[in-house]
């Protein structure tokens, strides 16, 4: 019997905000992998801490996970394989994933990979997006609201053209953007309304009024809401 | 002491996909409140039903819930009144919400009445959006995809130019407009890769492409996915 490969959506950061459904599997699953940068702790791993219990084979998958500009095939090519070995082997692997692992994550790379050969399931997660929203206080999108994701890599004039028209938004991945999507926000007359929300639901969380935030690099897991309501964001 | 008011993210439908803070909340709470049609069940508290052992005071909010012609002002305003009455008794109040409560949640009405005098806590839950992905098996966005939520009571000509230019996008909200839905996508060349997701991780879930689906109404829990790759959705 081959092993199934699971995309464990394990939540935005809170170890409490796992589901029930993601505790089992991890803790049924003989190989935990998870995502971790060169050198170091894995984030994915350490929301996950309090949940593991020591038995399972641990597997990180290594590499400069923030750099959009390093080549990583060659890295989920060798974890597709390993990971792979493993199925193979009868043993059910989990991949821990923050937040949800179809909500921009990067066991897209993995499924991609794998699914045509493996039986793979996906347990969906909380993810930033409603965890901002929460920490913020205010709903992200009602009633017949257009939301729109948007990625802040993208380029200026894509950034303001995607915002243009939206009721409510969400700029994602705002790391060394921030400067670019200030920007951005100021030219569309939204930047007083706009809220900064940095490591939803974990011991760092920081909320505050994007106008206050001193305009330099932001971490990689922040994310900026806007809402607009009638003709005002706020 | 007042009693805190929590907006409980309960899941999309498997009662497996409670997360455990929410777990923990509900049971902590005196009072369970929850959306109710006029008669019968709630959904919501079918979602909870295997967690509640009983021992809570429950109020259900009972309104025509999908119907959004049906005046709603009175009975969330009575509704506000009454759960204010069990905080300022020193109670918590826990409201179940489909989903997360911030994503297109009612539960909205009840925090813009509420949260200016009591203490709310929103607790975010594993959303329909990433619950449907999950279902299809499919990635909903990945890498910098724009993702575009787009309810499908908007008019034809809106539901057209927002979804013109989105990598990825989920028309929610279904119901009965899912025969204007199908014109505005065969309008924009995307009929073919969408697919179409039915009360997703619960027992009657479906999934289907749209194209396979007659074309009357569907649920009001229903969802279309579209992404697109290069030039082609798939």
């Amino acid at each position: 019997m081959t092993g199934r490969l699971y995309g464990l959506g394990i939540g935005p950061g809170d170890p409490e905000l796992i589901t029930l459904k993601a505790l089992r599997v991890l803790r049924g699953a003989a190989v935990v992998a998870y995502p971790a940068p060169e050198t170091g702790d894995s984030l994915a791993r350490r929301i996950a801490a309090p949940h593991l219990d020591g038995r399972q084979e641990e597997i990180a998958i290594r590499m400069p996970i923030h750099d959009a500009a390093f080549p990583k095939d060659d890295i989920y090519d060798g974890a597709a394989e390993n990971l792979g070995r493993q199925l193979e082997a009868g043993r059910d692997v989990a991949v821990l994933c923050e937040g949800d692992p179809f909500f921009y994550g990067s066991f897209m790379y993995l499924f991609g990979r794998m699914a045509e050969r493996y039986p793979v399931e996906v347990v969906p997660g909380v993810s930033s997006l409603t965890a901002c929203a929460a920490a913020l206080g205010a709903p992200l999108a009602a009633r017949n609201d257009v939301l729109t994701v948007v990625p802040a890599p993208l380029d200026e004039a894509a950034l303001r053209a995607r915002l243009e028209g939206a009721e409510a938004a969400a700029i994602i991945k705002v790391g060394r953007h921030l400067p670019k999507v200030r920007r951005v926000l100021r030219a569309l007359g939204v930047l007083e309304g706009a809220r900064y929300i940095e490591h939803a639901t974990m011991a760092s969380q920081r909320v505050l009024p994007l106008a206050s935030l001193p305009d330099d690099a932001a971490p990689y897991f922040s994310m900026i809401l806007l809402h607009r309501r009638g003709e005002a964001w706020s």
